[in-house]
């Protein structure tokens, strides 16, 4: 009786020896929410497709259900940032909740797929708001039970005198979309394209709501901080997001786009044993020469989304707090970067000279071109707010202002160049790709005496007329 | 003129504007390595096997190929875990270095099919050898930019005395590795089976020469921390991994385990509306419900990885230092998680009550047998060194050892139980595992309790003849 109460008392006295730090569990949710939003490319980048046919025919069903499911698990993973900004530390009952509410998550895609191939019938869309609403309800249950233990929250509810308003707001929050999810599927049984729209609102709502109060803001001059002083730690939609948690799932992304080829490359390029000795006399040298292609597109696939990532890391290093419409920015180049499977997929599928192959080709430099863009449009964002999001090193006309533009403003550059050469040539379009992708890598190498040449060249050509040009003020 | 000097002046009293903290960087590399690793399960799970055939026979081959990337490609995770020990920080050459490493590695896997696909063609061997090999040169260029650039570096060997002893230690034991596999391609020309043992020796010779050392330090009763005083920051291959690395590794193979079987789902798994209308007269729940068992193999695999991946996490919160043998089981469970999709592929592959169907499903349950069984034996290699791996409050008999200790029993105990119950009650094989598969997250909810009631159950039970029972000192 005695030992039972003392182990008791030792484990209250010593606080909560339950309570844990929740940071490999959001890495390991990070790395399974990117896995799952980057996972529904690889039906589309499987899809066979004949030499006659039009590839646009076929593949736009499927690419708008890759969006979507990008798109809806990344509000997912808004929501679950949210969440655990909120609950702090956690014990092995939250773990194990979490890890039921991502199970639910990663199940998020297969309903989509079920909605794409049979668009008339409700199933999909039933199966999409119960998933959605169960993991509402599980994530209302993460919070009652926080709340009930409250050395698990945030430091700031901890120490408020008004926990319980806390509560129900933030529940208010929570509850939000799953509501809407609710009623979509309710309407799916009335008027099924009305349940789509709700849910196209779900996805957006939070920016459009963000740029509604932009321009009220902007409208009648009201500063956007005056929210209720209750909300101080406002756990409202127009948070910026946790800047760990943005680089974390895109490395999970990158990570994941990068070895999608091999995945392929594993299972499908290695040559079946009696094939070569039939076909090529033994030879396994000749039998793998025809795989040429796919491994060219292989490695130009892991360099372009490699150079991708190293841009996204020295961009995130200059970053101090990522905003919201940073995040969107961050989202869409992620989308495209997870199109890149697909590209390469495509380039090397086809035969030389064929109308699909400089399709292909020009699809690819679209795709590069706008993960390119995106990122830089995610700095530009940021040069709009620098004093709060930027490093004061990078801050326009700072010691290293144009180096990183001109990292950012490589991919775009080249990409759009290919595209409008492949116009022109397009007998030439696959060497002129492969050529780009193999300059790129060596553009970043010689990139900061690439800048330093260019700013020279500018300065002398400027000199005369413009004693204080842009660059002047580096010093500071 | 002026505003150039200017330029590279500023730049140079800044320090080294250029310089990064590795950390990010080494993320991404864990997440690729990680992927990369356990990628070759899937040409495993993917063998179409006919019923009447035997499994055994048909997956002998692949998965010893799995076996063996996984190994191979932990022991270049080691090297580089051990290289970026070295160098701490990073800058825009390095990153892309690294970059080209990685790409490089994630290689590897396939030059691995090659061998298995044609083990008497040596062009798979001479593959994977000139891979190392470049791999080696890049990490010893890696190392000589570092040391060129000493503010890279560790910070007690930039404030050494005899950087240049340090250089050649590093670059010595980095090219040991590359050393090996080009004479093992060398031989591969004169007598293949000599490579592969050459191979064999790469991959276990840092464990080898650990037992040894451990073997002679025994035996002649000399401490082991008596190394080469030169070495007090040690570069040898025995050091302690980094258990940051350890866990972004883990959880990087964890998640792309739990994922794998969704990507198929969402592939194979999406009825033709075809077939539908045809077979099922336009009713998409009864075509649906021929995928009830891949459905329930998801959830079921999804379920074990998450609560393995659980055990682990809670494992690791107690541990303060990973030490090379504990690495090395790490390892070995991670090894058999990844052969986890393969075990519920085949689960839901055979038809009711087939010989094949008790196979896999007994495979299935070694498997998460040998999964929680290596994780046990971290915890109990972890408890040998217990003042140097262990938070105090875990150690034998404290607080919360006989806690973790049943956390770790769970699958092991499961699995054994199914696999013995599958044994004499054959025909009900299948409905015993999935009811095993819904016990045990409900067993880990209500953990805490089952330990509290079997402890006094226990101590009520010894407590006429052993008044000092084994756990009456929680209270220290």
């Amino acid at each position: 009786g005695s030992h039972w109460r003392t182990d008791v008392q030792g484990r209250v006295r010593s606080g909560h020896s339950s309570t844990q730090s929740s940071h490999r569990l959001l890495a390991y949710s990070d790395a399974l929410i990117s896995i799952i939003a980057t996972v529904m490319i690889l039906p589309v980048a499987h899809t066979k497709i004949q030499d006659n046919e039009s590839l646009q025919q076929h593949l736009t069903t499927k690419i708008a259900v890759y969006l979507m499911t990008f798109l809806i698990v990344t509000v997912a993973w808004a929501a679950h940032i949210r969440l655990f900004q909120v609950i702090e530390r956690i014990d092995d009952c939250l773990a194990l909740l979490n890890l039921a509410c991502m199970m639910l998550i990663t199940f998020l895609p297969y309903t989509f797929s079920l909605m794409a191939a049979f668009p008339e019938n409700i199933l999909g869309i039933l199966l999409f708001c119960s998933c959605v609403v169960v993991i509402g309800l599980i994530q209302a249950l993460i919070v009652l039970y926080g709340f009930s233990r409250p050395h698990l929250l945030n430091d700031q509810i901890q120490g408020s005198q008004n926990q319980t308003f806390y509560k129900h707001h933030i529940l208010k929050v929570i509850l939000r979309v799953p509501a809407f999810c609710f009623f979509a599927g309710v309407f799916a049984f009335i008027y099924p394209p009305l349940s789509y729209v709700l849910l196209a609102v779900v996805i957006f709502f939070p920016y459009i709501s963000q740029f509604l109060q932009w321009c009220y803001s902007k409208a009648f001059g009201q500063s956007e901080e005056t929210s209720d002083p209750m909300l101080f730690y406002s756990y409202h939609p127009n948070e910026p997001l946790s800047k760990e948690r943005v680089e974390a799932f895109s490395d999970g992304v990158y990570a994941i786009v990068a070895t999608l080829l091999i995945l392929d490359i594993c299972e499908d390029n290695v040559p079946d044993p009696m094939e070569v000795q039939q076909r090529f006399n033994s030879s396994l040298v000749d039998a793998l020469q025809e795989f040429g292609p796919e491994y060219l597109a292989y490695f130009g696939s892991f360099a372009t989304v490699g150079l991708l990532w190293f841009v996204h890391h020295s961009l995130f290093l200059h970053v101090t707090k990522s905003t919201r419409l940073m995040g969107l920015l961050n989202t869409f180049s992620l989308a495209f970067v997870g199109g890149l499977p697909l590209a390469y997929q495509l380039t090397h599928e086809f035969p030389r000279h064929s109308h699909n192959e400089l399709e292909a080709i020009q699809i690819s430099c679209v795709i590069i071109f706008f993960a390119g863009l995106f990122q830089l449009a995610i700095w530009v964002a940021a040069l709009f707010n620098q004093r709060e999001t930027l490093h004061p090193y990078v801050h326009y006309g700072g010691q290293d202002h144009t180096f990183m533009l001109a990292k950012l403003a490589v991919y775009p550059c080249v990409a759009l160049g290919t595209f409008f050469v492949t116009c022109v040539l397009s007998r030439f379009s696959a060497p002129v790709f492969h050529l780009a992708q193999i300059g790129v890598p060596l553009a970043f190498l010689l990139l900061r005496l690439l800048v330093r040449a260019a700013l020279a060249v500018l300065r002398w050509f400027f000199r005369p007329s413009h004693p204080a040009a842009p660059f002047s003020d580096v010093l500071t």
